[in-house]
């Protein structure tokens, strides 16, 4: 591939060009610089067949059957990942490995689970010494944490992964295989005594491309899903309006923007859908009566390959500026309350996967209990191989293909993967040192390596890995997310103003008008969903759901990602409270604090010592320049975890991931 | 500005086309999308007159002439801010006010010196309990830090600002006129023996475009400065060579990124002139003999505004893929070793500003003592006035062209600035609660904001900022910046191999030999300068100086940007010297360790409570959309620091931000 990039091109260098000008440039360069194949320049003309590079094409063509889980033979791999994982697991294995795998979240525990049912020997290195599970973690009572994180024992909270799409059906396959309860998440309010959720949800379905249908169980039509409501807030440049408002008259938000009067009466949310249709007619088309339907299979494939190709050069703001040709203003309204400014510098094109995966439209479902009873309940098939307080520092392994530079402790015989490890919470993190019993090592035949590249970076790695993956390693992005969660004694935001009287008047008579007579927003009055606001909380989202007999709950007072989240991320986890209290009381009302209990949890993904970042978010041109080397074998190392799936920051990356590398080494 | 940029164009907008060719879109837009004038698409061609859009050309205009410090009249404001801040200081005021500046970094020091000399009364409320100067600070036993920081006590090392460029006067002639001692620091390790640096240094010398010359004393041509060596290491890929060999052959090293043949035989730094030159075209000529001359005044400032108009939009890695049409390899090549790597996908104008800046051909300068000197320095002429352990909440203020939303503090009459802060040091920092006594609050007639932007969108402001302002708040991209400290017992860095086997066999006989049994690297044997490596620590920087009689050394074993440092960033402090080590031992050898005191010091700039990053590094577009409103005044507030600068990340912008914050408030 880096062969491929690097052959020189028919068309000479600019620099060449430059230097016949006479224009140059001292001191002068012998030879050409070889030219890559760059994003297509002019807005809105998708690049040809006749115009574009070879190399870079088969690249994308590449990319696209990994997105979109087509196999060597035109397979649907998400149906052969299904049967794998949910139906009868990976074959027996005639042919027993020692494989160990470095990190305990979801990858790696269902890669390990998947292998050990097979016959082989696993052994699982996870740095945390308390904790399984990465990036999902709920702030809970529960095997990992005895204290309860809030004043209310029952109430708990996620950190990390907090809701899964219905377009996800290894994870909600998983889910219903391993018997947890899972019930919706209102990424909109709902409207309360609507719906009927008490009885069992329908199965998963999921239809192959190929034609075929897998399910894993009966469609269940009592269950019905309540009403949306829309009643949250949007709170930005002083409107403070509901989204029903908005959506039927999103002038004064928008003009709080400076759009243009032509485009007042538009929602941020048609706009842009309108952007993106051209980019959507790449691989599908619209359909009588609204939504769109993919194209034939091989214009499917082509078309996403396609949409590859011209737009991975492209940042979310390059792509608003320049190919949607928006006013900053507009770019602006649409970035706040779609949530894309944070990401302007980033790839376009993981905002654009993303914005088809959290839409409105699109369900979403949640674990009772928290996610983390997902990968505790996995647990239990590998407890006992799960080495915890284990943080790999040096991986040495044997390619018959490779100089055994500096490595060590692999023989020309033996076992094929040495990794030294250091205990943390122990207090003994001395990578440099050679103090006997400081470190623990390992051996096996075969590695899979899900840790995040963020994290691989510390870890030194010999011989050498390939020149494409180390690049990867260092400079794959991984971006910021920061939750701050607050504690509330009541759910005031189902309050009417009623109840606002009532509950206010009992703590003090009178309290309730004193605070209205600082001039209050009306109650809120909403269930599930949540508010916008272009004050640093940015995102604030209310529980779906009361948690068993408590009269409170744990807000997500402000979720935030890249440069939003640094904001965040520069301040001690202990001071982001009373500013992210603040800040919901710029959008609710000075009257919340009467029931907060003074506890809060934060997450920052990007301080966290072993996740370092939220998950990879690409910049431009990672994808085709980094993302092909991510997730090949090398020798007998292997690579699991959303990092190597094109499902960035989902379960379902991770599961795919998992699976894959699972069937990987069990073919070994 | 708002209205300019989003003025309907001339063209129809692609969505227009795309409705009318029916390749749309559900929901309908109602309108067209206003276009904004995007960066030019085709490389090499820069914009014409004819084809400019007026109002983006009117804001780069402005931009330029405040990058190259044109005054309204053309007069060269850099010199004013000489006359100002080193000569004559502010005219004494004939109407005193009381002016309030928020943060004790050098621009808020240095406009409250200058304007309390004039006459004005000033306080200066500092977040920080124990220390001034902000980004400037130095490990070191002082004032604000009565324990030593390192084993040896004489020691000190920069946690921030470490090097003043030859170029940047206000700032070098500040340090004379404060009596602080400067030495030259070598970016470039130098030969022992040669050069002549105990004489008095050449006084600080300007010349204005205007052709006036500013100096503060006599040449001094005493002073020599010794000669280059340039025996630092470049370690990638495996490869191991000193940069004076890579000058004279740098296959080895570019064949480790894969270059083609034809280029094998050029440096990264003469790929990455030649890139640049034609950026250089815009503005300036090359002259006989090498070397650039300044095209004539309004060509010059034209050609800057061009190159503002043309670049903006160009991230570093657009910029080299699409403008430069590097191959992968020759663009990784030139980022791993010339430090653009970890900054592809920020504005490419950064780097291009600092890569005239920070050059191996400029000399620097460096303080004796430390950087932290230069603030403590100027903290007498103020220190009554300055309020430590006051972080600034809020901020009201009356601006008669504005609602006085929620300005509760504020009346009709009275001061126009009101100010809350809470004292946090003391561990009462609840910016949320009522509770007498956390708070102290100030009121003034003016006020000077100097904190970065990223810390200034945790204080509530009322009424809101014009809406410009507020999105630079919000936007505005801070970069992380991250560097590990070591201490050395002896600079083995200066070693040769027969002061090796001394020093380490004084330890224990033998020791010497059983290291080199592991085959260690050549002794460095250098003096000042540094090494770039493409391992976690990227680049490594000795001191350019012995420290009194101490025979030990602190080093940089790691400085690192954007998400080279971020890497860092997700570790705790205390975590990240044995990873450092490690990663020197690969460049330089096992046997260091031999003199590791165990004491290190490290700073996360983006992990800073106050600093929440290193300096601006504005992302693609940014520079035309947020900076023109950066600086302006709003009512009685008046802005400082590097950020309203367009040298960021230097004290010289700070300084000319400070002075020219002074005049504004002293003309009022």
């Amino acid at each position: 591939m880096t062969d491929a990039l690097q052959a020189p091109g028919s068309r000479r260098s600019f620099l060449a060009s430059a230097l016949a000008a006479g224009a140059t440039a001292a001191p002068l360069l012998t030879g050409e610089i070889a030219h890559a194949a760059p994003a297509p320049a002019h807005p809105r003309r998708p690049t040809t067949e006749a115009s574009r590079d070879e190399a870079r094409w088969q690249i994308c063509l590449g990319l696209a059957r990994q997105l979109l889980l087509v196999g060597p033979n035109d397979e649907d791999l998400k149906l052969s990942y299904l049967r794998t994982l949910i139906d009868g697991g990976l074959p027996k294995t005639t042919s027993p490995k020692r494989v160990l795998i470095i990190g305990a979240g979801i990858s790696g525990l269902v890669s390990a689970m998947l292998l050990k049912e097979a016959g082989h020997t696993v052994t699982v290195l996870e740095a945390n010494g308390s904790r399984v599970g990465g990036r999902i973690k709920t702030f809970r009572r529960g095997p990992e944490t005895p204290d309860a994180p809030f004043a209310d024992p029952a109430l708990y909270a996620e950190a990390g992964a907090m809701r899964i799409p219905d377009f996800h059906p290894l994870t909600l396959a998983l889910v219903d295989k391993l018997k947890l309860k899972r019930r919706p998440f209102y990424n909109v309010d709902v409207m309360p005594g609507t719906g009927a959720i008490d009885t069992p949800p329908p199965a998963v379905t999921y239809r192959a491309f190929t034609g075929e249908t897998w399910r894993n169980g009966p469609p269940n039509p009592d269950f019905v899903l309540p009403r949306q409501a829309s009643n949250t807030w949007i709170h930005t440049n002083g409107a403070h309006v509901r989204r029903s408002q908005y959506s039927s008259d999103p002038k004064g938000v928008n003009r709080g923007f400076g759009w243009p009067d032509s485009l007042l009466g538009n929602t941020t949310h048609a706009v842009m859908e309108s952007i993106l249709a051209p980019v959507y007619d790449y691989y599908s088309d619209r359909v009588t009566g609204g939504g769109r339907k993919n194209k034939p299979f091989h214009e499917w494939v082509e078309g996403w390959a396609r949409v590859l190709y011209d737009f991975d050069g492209y940042s979310m703001g390059r792509f608003l500026t320049e190919y949607a040709q928006l006013s900053d203003g507009v770019l602006e309204g649409v970035g706040t309350i779609e949530n894309t400014t944070s990401r302007l510098p980033l790839g376009f094109l993981h905002s654009f996967l993303d914005a088809t995966d959290i839409s409105p439209t699109a369900g979403y479902w949640e674990l009772e209990g928290g996610t983390a009873t997902l990968p505790y309940a996995l647990l239990p098939a590998v407890a006992e191989d799960v080495h915890m307080d284990r943080r790999v520092i040096r991986l040495e392994y044997r390619d018959s293909g490779r100089a055994g530079l500096d490595a060590t402790h692999i023989g020309a015989n033996g076992p094929k993967v040495w990794v030294r490890t250091v205990q943390e919470t122990g207090g003994d993190h001395v990578p440099g040192s050679e103090i006997p019993g400081s470190f623990k090592d390992y051996v096996a035949d075969v590695a899979i390596v899900t840790i995040p590249f963020s994290s691989l970076r510390h870890v030194e790695i010999a011989p050498r890995l390939s020149y494409k993956k180390r690049r990867a390693i260092i400079e794959l992005h991984y971006d910021a997310a920061t939750k701050v969660l607050l504690e509330f004694s009541r759910r005031w935001w189902e309050f009417t103003e009623d109840d606002w009287k009532r509950e206010l008047d009992a703590i003090k008579p009178g309290l309730y008008q004193a605070y209205q007579d600082a001039a209050e927003p009306p109650a809120a009055h909403v269930f599930g969903g949540g508010s916008v606001s272009d004050n640093a909380n940015r995102f604030m989202y209310h529980p779906s759901h009361p948690i068993g007999d408590s009269k409170g709950g744990v807000v997500l007072a402000s979720y935030s990602w890249a440069d939003d989240a640094v904001r965040w991320d520069s301040l001690d986890d202990d001071e982001r409270y009373p500013y992210a209290l603040r800040g919901m009381q710029e959008v609710y009302g000075k009257r919340i604090e009467a029931f907060y209990t003074g506890h809060g949890k934060t997450q920052s993904w990007l301080r966290n010592r072993y996740a370092c970042g939220e998950a990879a978010v690409l910049t431009p041109y990672q994808l085709t320049q980094l993302h092909p080397a991510i997730g090949t074998p090398e020798g007998p190392l292997h690579f699991a975890g959303e990092h190597t799936s094109l499902k960035h920051a989902w379960i379902e990356g991770a599961l795919e991931s998992a699976v894959r590398a699972a069937m990987e080494v069990n073919a070994l």
